[in-house]
């Protein structure tokens, strides 16, 4: 398994040079004045880059919500129970959730994929049952996976989007459904980014000043138990993540080998683009931010991986919900490459200086 | 026409607060942590309140985009010929322009409307001729409009809303195309805001540093030669403004007076916005910035209306873009308030605390 996910790796390259270029001379020539699309020349530029195509043509969109549950729910650091991990699971294969929503706005398919709810979920249409554990060790007292267990979680990330792939999907969201979850993600935020993890732990879905302070010696408490190594991501992760932040992560370095975009979403995703990313430097090329979330921390692992989010909203739900709206803009950057015409097709004089 | 202006004026009035606080209750319901989807349950909340209904379903969407030529061109302030402007509206018509692009991304129909285009246009479908003027007067030496004028070209504005109004359009967008549009703007901008013409003048649509100084000269000395008064908005529109930002001011009051939430687009549309309420404070809540311009100015525009952009993209286009990537998010919030499960209807347990 190891072997798959090093040569997958070693394959992810950095874009090319010179396509890029062409990809802004085209831009250069639209009749509009020079740059002034702004930032959606930059998304088309650089999708260009990654489809390694000068006219990438949109396709279909799926955003994939990877379910996982946490053993260190029990410390109540979280304002909601842990069974609404798999509520909302049936909530989101009923269509009734924000993600639901914005992928319908963004014309998205939503993928849900149990891959570690706590309970054995009804199988259903529209619900991939990948199960890797029934949920993590409470890395308070455990490592919240083992090395295995972690790896086989990212592998299955990995093979959704060799499955979204083989279905021409051109441009993919990354969800996320975990009580307790952001819990993990500021743990590993701690520990790659070397930030202190006061400043990289934030109120999650809403807990009391009581319950923050909990949350932030939790955390201490685990990484001081299990000194997770900030050289070996398959290590940080397996000790204080989640499974679908491992699922996350796969699902990111899967479309990344396949050269198709990643619109990231909020604070849970990027800690499992952080933890890809570490693996391999390279594949922050392929990576959008859809939005910054509220969430305390997330800032700084998008000043970490270097990407400017397309949105700034004040959300902080998670789903994949911020992934859905960026999508729009970096569908919408592509049509302006594709299709707004140059100067001459248009018959338009260009400026005078 | 004064008379139709002010009882369309006095017609609009602050959106219900008992209404915006049902909308909020309803949001509340949600099965998601309070709050979570940030700015787009502000955005539901808003059109509830504009729409004056608790189920504003999505309708039909529309881009308004209105062309005129500008005198103040001839002193050299633009980095294209006045002719280019003429050249865009045949590219609109088209349908090749980066506003054709991003609607057609939106889902929202383009209107394009010669109000003051200098040369005379071939009547063609897809393009309203309701032209005022052929091109404002150089501002420089005379004033930019009589009166009569701008308030004929304000009145062609609020036709157009009454148009979209009538086919049940209920998200409606603004756009401008004006070679030199950027000068008259700033040089509303400066009169209604009282800050400096140095604060609110910026490169448009890229000018270099001794045009740009320039532009600020000229813009100076026709504040200086008509001493607009800043608490008559219709004498500053006349004697500094375009036909095609009277037009998008009484398409701004026009929507407003129908109930339809209006999206502006970046400077051009925000000057015009600055009229509006300049006329009518309540008039604000009606609308929403669609994005932040990389144009100089437009953060101090959109600080005076209290107007938070949805976006923030660099871009510095016009012709309605910022505008048509705003409507998506509007209507994502309108879909959210419509089709979010409510936790009881999802079977999702509460907040524990």
């Amino acid at each position: 398994m190891m072997r798959k996910l090093e040569d997958m790796l070693n394959a992810i390259q950095p874009l090319d040079r010179a396509l890029l270029q062409q990809a802004r001379d085209r831009l250069d020539l639209m009749a509009i004045p020079r740059g002034s699309l702004g930032r959606l020349e930059e998304f088309a530029q650089r999708v260009a880059g990654i489809r390694n195509t000068l006219d990438p043509a949109p396709g279909k969109k799926a955003i994939a919500v990877f379910a996982g549950d946490h053993g260190v729910a029990e410390e109540g650091v979280s304002a909601f129970a842990r069974d609404v991990t798999a509520q909302m699971v049936y909530n989101f294969v009923r269509g009734g959730a924000g993600i639901n929503v914005l992928a319908r706005q963004a014309g998205a398919s939503v993928v849900v994929v149990d891959i570690g709810v706590a309970i054995d979920l009804q199988p259903q249409e529209g619900l991939l049952i990948r199960k890797v554990a029934h949920g993590t060790r409470n890395m308070r007292r455990f490592p919240a996976m083992e090395k295995d267990e972690a790896l086989k979680a990212l592998l299955v990330g990995v093979q959704i989007a060799e499955d979204l792939a083989s279905k021409e999907v051109t441009l993919i969201g990354t969800g996320d459904m975990g009580i307790a979850n952001t819990t993990a993600s500021s743990a590993i935020t701690a520990v790659l980014t070397g930030r202190s993890v006061e400043e990289v732990t934030g109120r999650g879905t809403g807990v009391t000043d009581d319950m923050l302070r909990h949350k932030v010696k939790v955390i201490r408490e685990a990484i001081d138990l299990h000194r997770p190594d900030p050289r070996h991501p398959m290590d940080v992760l397996a000790k204080l993540g989640g499974l679908e932040i491992a699922g996350i992560a796969g699902l990111i370095i899967g479309s990344a080998f396949h050269r198709i975009p990643v619109v990231v979403d909020g604070f849970i995703s990027s800690a499992a683009a952080l933890v890809a990313v570490s693996l391999k430097s390279a594949l922050r090329e392929y990576l959008f931010a859809g939005h910054r979330s509220a969430e305390q921390g997330h800032r700084i692992v998008l000043e970490w991986l270097g990407l400017d989010p397309l949105l700034d909203l004040s959300m902080r739900l998670g789903e994949g919900t911020g992934a859905a709206l960026g999508m729009f803009l970096i569908e919408s950057g592509i049509r302006v490459l594709r299709e707004v015409l140059t100067f001459e097709q248009a018959g338009v004089k260009k400026a005078v200086h």
